[in-house]
């Protein structure tokens, strides 16, 4: 790794008096301009010009804590350090094969106006995408363990922006987005709504979660999040409608309590990730370039996987979890014609739900003892299956729902890591529904942020890759804990058997540029049937989105770790539909955003790692859309073959969503697509080098 | 095992109507009979009668739970069942070596006169030394999962008696023992004096701990504890100081729950151990009978042992736990001549505290990730230790001191023992001291509860020994789990170095009625050294008992994990006093209560397990005393060598607490020896077989 240190000379400091300081540095392709200042009542604040636009007006930092009892919110500066740093790097896995990290540091120490003085260091980082800033409490005589109540973070708003928002909730993610300017949003309103969540803790009437998406009434796009969760808490945004203010706000613990930290400390980044084309927030890797590298040297057992699962079927009725019942479809015969299907359709693993006893009373009950995540019910021949799929090259993929009760987890872990190390498994999902044991924790705050931290490390001890669900969003974390692939934390495909709110056809395009600015998502795509009444018929659920946007999901929602998610015998009807979740990568060495509209439409070409194949991935809302896409990024002079996967003329997410085409063409890079995108719809297009 | 099981005859149903039930048994040797009845209201009610007198009025039975919300406290009798037991077992290690469970048990099954019927039995079982109950809740349609909110017990005593009592707190039992009668119980009070403690958690003004010891006017002592505490939290008393009545009440988690159960459930038992004799408390093994057997069935690897520690002397300023300062007791060189010291006096083991990195900031911070329990200081060679212990036949002992943070030692747990096993340690000493994490559990909530039941049960599957300290004080689960060989769980021999308050001498003749009557203590006695300004001359604490005292807590204190507390300098100049030490044996064929009065005097006789040898311990309170000891115990016609370990003639626990005379005697059944006691004084006697 190349580090380019160049420490001053661009810092520029205008106006200094003995209560006010101001200091600025610009991106290095000059876009943004951030301004720190203190103010003549000793407040710290930053301000962020966009082509010499304001898009954040001077917003003030600072923290209150319960222990020692203080509030830093007047500040002297002590220290003003500056530095440009442009290095490239290369992730284990990815979108693309090289990341440059370009950005110019302004790092401000300042000291707390208070009877015993504090120093913290703010540090920004500007990037031609954005900004990224964090607070550290360097060790110090004065502060040595300390315990946040809140973190006093503001980002003042230029007007009234369209945004894109779910409900502030302490325990979970899984909502529907709203668009509504700033003034509009009420986040109360929004969660009564949504009766499909079982587990809901409202933050407060006018408390919305990150990834936030906002649009400026001058076109300017802004994400706000935050980078490399750890040890922390989730920042939550607390709206001022009349002023467009957003204010931090931490998820609590049982105490009330934000933090418990210990100098040296560090909050994570807090991050805008902003531009006047939607596309180039997709584009950005401010985020990953914001975490840490590998937490650990060997990353060569991490491999990105496709996989298919014992699952579905137990969420449309044909089976159950648990056994009793006599419905239990994780039965050794069952999954034996899952790795049958795998193998022969060229997936990596099976996953296999309600393999392990205690799924009889899991839910519901805050019961503690639940799992052990080592005992398979006795129709589940753990051994045979094992030694059944790797004869044929399939790997099973371990599942550990704790049903939240994450003592009990841990207590467990080293022993459930073992089991899967003897078994030969190794890559486990692991679930977080109900009610967090430790009782009164949730989710998102910071003791369940250290668990998810802790099952990554320790599962990267036993060689393990994770897909983490209910877990807090990611916050870009899987670069240094490569072998967490990804995570659920949104509204995933499954909600589409919600018996009421369920999808909306616009949902895809907006979590790109929302819940996916963190990291990959397990979404499962991949339904090949879209009326949910195969096996109970008074079910009324539909899929809703066609059979070509599940396929192109594959394209536009980037992860590591792709389920195809419907039943063998829902994809045997449709083999040749299957052929592009068969050939679509996991990995890639290159990205192009084609064309994305939040709300509305993405399309997303994307080079396999390693290959000279392309793939093209194009979704919309519920409108039909006609998008030409030039082939120009191919390799000049080279044949390629195309196949696409398209909606059936006659195609509609609400009508007919199973029509679907599929065409072959002969394309090189002079070559231009015209794809119709029906309601709902979607294209997926596979472009082989002949 | 063999158990008689006498179903109905001797059930007696007096009066029998349409609300009003009575029904009622005698205890096998007819000294208890107890009565329960429903009232016309439906109150489900015992009492109890000793050698035809009361000593528990009609007392109400009940609950009240979260969730389901409902109160159980007027019901109808469904069933009544009645049985005889008599069966007699080998503990694996204990104060004798044979213990008949010999009593008559009433199973009354109840149903709630609620919205929701609940079935609930109460199974009452009466022994020859007195009572124990517990509710059960059987598997059934109306109730799986519930949450106690409060369990509705009530003792109801016959005056005001005198009490030897401690405060009640959520997270220790380290007080002082009050003695007042009922009506001048002041919990909060003698709370606010314990300025040794550094943790409180007051339960309320009149709220107080078991095992509590009472006496009646009449002379009847009275203890009241609970059997068998497991998943379930503590049971303290809340006191009715005009009517003398005691309630039960349980101590809360952080939501204000106190149980998590799931039908089958049961309650630990309420137990009553009563006499007329005090000596009789102390002989009762009421409550090991109404434990369960062991939990698992090769127990060949649990011994009973002694040891030394490196512990005192950073307790007294030589050294310090923590590496940080230059101080660090637990080195390499340090801890050899420990061995030594134990490999030369035929000590089992050495403790050696502060050897793993973390000290530096271990307490007060609610810190989680305190000790990974695996790492050793850099000064500290962990293989070369256990290589030169093992070498003088001598084991090291292992300290995991959690700091509190239980979620870390949990997470941490396998790896530990797995540690432990590696270097070949087979005892750990588990401490809790501080605030518990999980933030907002107490130490002596359900979930601490179920965590010390769960060291319990993973160290025995690791086939490794416990003493636990700043656990709940025990309920005879050393029965079930008899690697769990000890707790502290009380105010400690330690508290003689406390600044304030410290230890009195009558504490060691209160401990066995009380703490005691649920288990081993760890009390670590064996201090010979009295001014405690050996390191750090301004200290002014000295121990509160004489040198002689301090032997017969060897005999008097049952324990089969006994510590010789005092340095090895401290030992040294007074050798002949420490071959009591290296004699008494930690395990035992039979125990003689020759003499006891709570707060006055206990003098125990023991027979040594499998040997013909007997010890002697008395011990005093701030009063000189003198007992006439017969030995009648001793094997007839046998000739026997005692060697006497007296208070010198001088000695006085104020004034000369070192002043002992160590004297030989040949004794036979036929000898009568006069004990004279110092004023805070014992003494101790080894009788060996010529």
């Amino acid at each position: 790794m190349k580090r380019i240190l160049w420490m001053a000379c661009l810092l520029l400091v205008s106006r200094q008096s003995h209560a006010q300081r101001t200091t600025a540095i610009s991106s290095p392709d000059r876009a943004f301009r951030l301004t720190v200042a203190t103010t003549a009542q000793g407040q710290l604040t930053y301000q962020l010009t966009y082509k010499n636009k304001p898009v954040i007006q001077p917003s003030t930092l600072g923290f209150t804590f319960s222990k020692p009892a203080m509030t830093l919110s007047r500040f002297s500066i002590v220290s003003i350090d500056s530095s440009r740093h442009d290095e490239t790097w290369q992730p284990v896995w990815g979108e693309v094969s090289q990341i440059r990290d370009h950005h110019h540091e302004l790092a401000v120490t300042v000291r707390s106006q208070t009877a015993t003085p504090v120093d913290m260091l703010v540090r920004f980082r500007l990037f031609n995408d954005g900004l990224g800033f964090r607070y550290e409490f360097p060790k110090q005589t004065n502060l040595s363990h300390f315990v946040v109540a809140d973190e006093l973070t503001q980002f003042a708003l230029t007007g009234d922006h369209k945004t894109f928002w779910i409900p502030g909730d302490y325990d979970t993610n899984e909502y529907l987005y709203n668009t509504t300017p700033i003034s509009r949003i009420d986040a109360l309103a929004a969660a009564r709504k949504e009766k499909d969540i079982a587990l809901q803790s409202l933050a407060g009437p006018d408390v919305i979660q990150t990834p936030l998406l906002m649009k400026t009434a001058q076109g300017v796009w802004i994400s706000l999040h935050e980078a490399a969760l750890l040890n922390y808490p989730v920042m939550q945004l607390k709206v001022d409608k009349t002023n467009f203010r957003l204010q931090s706000t931490l998820v609590p613990d049982v105490i009330g309590n934000k933090a418990y930290l210990q100098t040296p400390a560090q909050t994570p980044w807090r991050t805008l990730v902003i531009s006047d084309k939607a596309a180039d927030l997709l584009a950005s890797k401010l985020i990953l370039n914001l975490n840490a590298p590998p937490a650990f040297s060997d990353v060569s057992w991490i491999k990105p996987q496709k996989f298919i699962g014992v699952w579905w079927e137990m969420h449309t009725g044909k089976g159950t979890w648990e056994k009793a019942g006599g419905k239990h479809a994780a039965n050794t015969q069952n999954v034996k014609k899952y790795i049958d299907f795998a193998a022969k359709n060229g997936f990596d693993g099976v996953l296999v739900e309600g393999w392990n006893q205690g799924w009889e009373d899991w839910f519901g009950n805050w019961k503690e003892n639940v799992f052990d995540f080592v005992s398979p019910y006795d129709d589940y021949n753990m051994d045979e299956l094992t030694a059944y799929a790797q004869r044929q090259g399939v790997r099973l993929i371990m599942h550990h729902e704790t049903s939240g009760s994450v003592t009990n987890y841990e207590r467990r872990m080293d022993r459930a890591y073992q089991y899967m190390v003897d078994k030969g498994i190794n890559t486990v999902k692991t679930g977080y529904v109900g009610r967090i044991i430790p009782r009164g924790e949730h989710h998102d705050g910071q003791w369940m942020v250290n668990h998810y931290q802790w099952v990554a490390a320790k599962t990267a001890e036993y060689k393990l890759m994770v897909s983490s669900h209910e877990s807090a969003r990611p916050t870009g974390l899987h670069r240094t804990y490569p072998n967490w692939l990804a995570s659920e934390a949104a509204r995933g495909n499954e909600f589409n058997n919600a018996p009421t709110l369920g999808l909306v056809p616009e949902h895809e395009t907006i979590l790109p540029f929302t819940r996916l600015m963190g990291g990959p998502m397990d979404y499962t795509p991949g339904f090949f049937r879209f009326k949910l009444n195969q096996f109970e018929p008074t079910r009324k659920q539909e899929i809703r989105t066609t059979l070509a946007k599940q396929l192109a999901d594959y394209v536009t929602m980037y992860s590591p770790l792709q389920m195809a998610g419907d039943l063998p015998e829902n994809y045997e009807p449709h083999l040749d539909a299957l052929q592009f979740i068969r050939d679509v990568p996991v990995d890639w060495d290159d990205t192009r955003i084609l064309a994305a509209e939040p709300g509305d439409y993405v399309t997303i070409a994307r080079k396999a790692k390693g290959k000279p194949n392309w793939f093209i991935g194009a979704v919309t809302d519920e409108n039909s859309r006609t998008h030409t896409v030039a082939l120009s990024f191919l390799e000049p002079g080279q044949a390629y073959d195309a196949t696409i996967y398209r909606d059936a003329d006659n195609a509609d997410w609400k009508t007919n969503p199973a029509a679907y085409v599929v065409e072959k063409m002969p394309v090189t890079n002079q070559t231009t697509l015209t794809l119709k995108l029906a309601k709902g719809g979607g294209c997926a297009i596979s472009i082989m080098k002949r």
